[in-house]
């Protein structure tokens, strides 16, 4: 069995042919998000949609739940669907639906997405505080049940304490060097080494504007800043988290960005010029193109088994280490 | 391994102390009521409560998923809780929630609680129209996912039309037959005879208002009636279903009762003069009582596998039958 191939965040307008696609490109997994700004019970309708899609197309993907659902996805050609979350509306004020959402198979959740949220700072505040008393209560239950703390979109501060008050290792699932790009949303080397330390993971991002260049950074480029960042952060902490969002109207940035929030437009990381999708790089168009990262790894004089690590193998060691619960109930001890 | 013990029903005001009763009388599982009236996310937070409850005491109880559990339960000293609604109210008007409320646990669902659901008619309505056509949706998306169809509180007709339209057997889980004892709530002949000829399961009910004489009702007088049931419809088909509401404040019968479908108060199987919880019967208090009735079925001439059907092993072998997706998909195919 070949390591398995991974991708730890996209947000696709999903369809038949994008699920083709991710065949075509043998993705045995996606990490992808079913909430940007939801409620609970509007999670749960993007959780029905997505069984409905298990339910259409079970020849290409189901729904998992455990690492060995890699491994089972690779075996049998399909691909196994994670779901995660970018923002904590999904658990609204109630502590008791950490354990309701991860038994429906969350397993990533964002502590913020940009702004405040009532757990830690988003990224795009001018101040940030830290854990909030309820962040720290959250972390804690989300390391007893096993889903994973995702810090991709929250500020320095609220990222090193997550790094710090979590018993478990952390992830930012789609980011990049801010040393490489400053952009907001890219991490600064502090926060990069602090989650290297910690055994943390860091998914490279292949959205536009976290790309040095937008999408007109090369593959070489992209490979080269890969490389660099191996060389400080360690290869094993490090995988890919696309942030693909294939097919998708401009509307659905729109809500990303200013969910309901705000009563005026919110650019993020775009601009009055540029307010919807950028074009992606022509080296990486869709679940097709994993390969050519593949080949671009290797081209930067990276063995086989560090270009399989970052391709998926990180992070499947990564998903067998955190989506179980973490204090063994009766039960699984005694198993 | 001995045969299981199962109590096919119980809504108490659950405490330690009940769950070492339950362990004091070697019930290995319980299907427990989560749900009169809540809407699905009121549900959610009964849910939530009981995973506190099976936090704390991880030595006495674990939440049951499938028949698999039972054993597990009886194999490490323990009680596996089986959720169950009583009213299709906690699915709303969505009939995606039946996957979603399977997932986190819920393995029984009734398709009305008295009156008439979205789904089919109560047995306290005046006409019985059958199941509604969102009924038939949503008894086939239950035989798929594998929740199984409850008709304790439905009408006669409703409760043919289920057992004709679903593909897999369904349960009254809390009844008596309406020969022995005629209250609104106990079942007729036909309904009885349909039931076991396709299959299905009846608990006996422990609650007085389902008892000949009420709490006076003597153990012998209940395992007769037992006997009897078990020569028209097969020893194979019968369960116990105590409908145990310990410790329950009579402000919980009234909201069984009523709900927020009434302004004024309803008393369902009681009156004006005895609208609280009647005393149970002296020979069955609680959990560790379930030993006398196991003597008293012997002592009807029962053989002792014909008793340990009864306390348990046919709702063993009808869980096993149950509560698993219908048409696996490819991943469970592929195992």
């Amino acid at each position: 069995m070949t390591t398995p191939r991974i991708d730890a965040l996209q947000y696709a307008n999903w369809s038949e042919d994008i699920f083709r696609q991710m065949r075509a490109g043998d993705v045995d997994a996606v990490h992808v998000t079913i909430t940007y700004h939801e409620t609970f019970r509007e999670t749960v309708l993007n959780i029905e949609a997505w069984n409905r899609w298990f339910e259409r197309f079970p020849d290409l993907i189901f729904q998992g739940f455990t690492a060995d659902d890699v491994a089972l996805a690779r075996q049998t050609g399909r691909t196994a669907i994670f779901f995660g979350s970018q923002n904590p509306s999904c658990m609204e004020d109630d502590i008791g639906l950490v354990e309701v959402l991860h038994r429906l198979g969350l397993r990533f959740m964002q502590l913020t997405y940009n702004n405040q949220s009532l757990l830690a700072t988003g990224c795009y505040e001018a101040e940030d505080t830290g854990l909030t008393r309820m962040g720290r209560e959250v972390v804690a239950e989300m390391n007893r049940v096993g889903l994973v703390v995702d810090m991709s979109h929250s500020g320095d501060r609220s990222t090193l304490e997550a790094i710090e008050h979590s018993t478990r290792p952390i992830a930012i699932t789609h980011a990049n060097p801010a040393s490489w790009h400053p952009a907001r949303r890219n991490k600064s080397d502090r926060v990069l080494q602090a989650l290297s330390e910690s055994g943390g993971m860091l998914g490279f991002s292949l959205y536009p504007h976290h790309l040095r260049g937008g999408g007109d950074c090369t593959l070489t480029e992209f490979c080269e800043m890969v490389a660099r960042t191996a060389e400080r952060m360690g290869v094993d902490r490090l995988g890919i988290g696309s942030d693909l969002c294939q097919d998708q109207p401009d509307s659905v940035v729109e809500w990303m960005r200013s969910g309901r929030w705000t009563k005026t437009v919110d650019f993020g990381e775009g601009s009055a010029d540029a307010p919807g999708f950028p074009p992606m790089p022509d080296w990486f168009r869709d679940n097709r193109d994993f390969d050519n990262i593949a080949q671009g790894l290797r081209a930067t004089g990276m063995c086989h088994a560090e270009v399989a690590g970052i391709m998926g193998g990180n992070w499947a060691r990564f998903f067998a280490e955190s989506f179980g619960s973490v204090a063994p109930r009766y039960k699984e001890a005694a198993q």
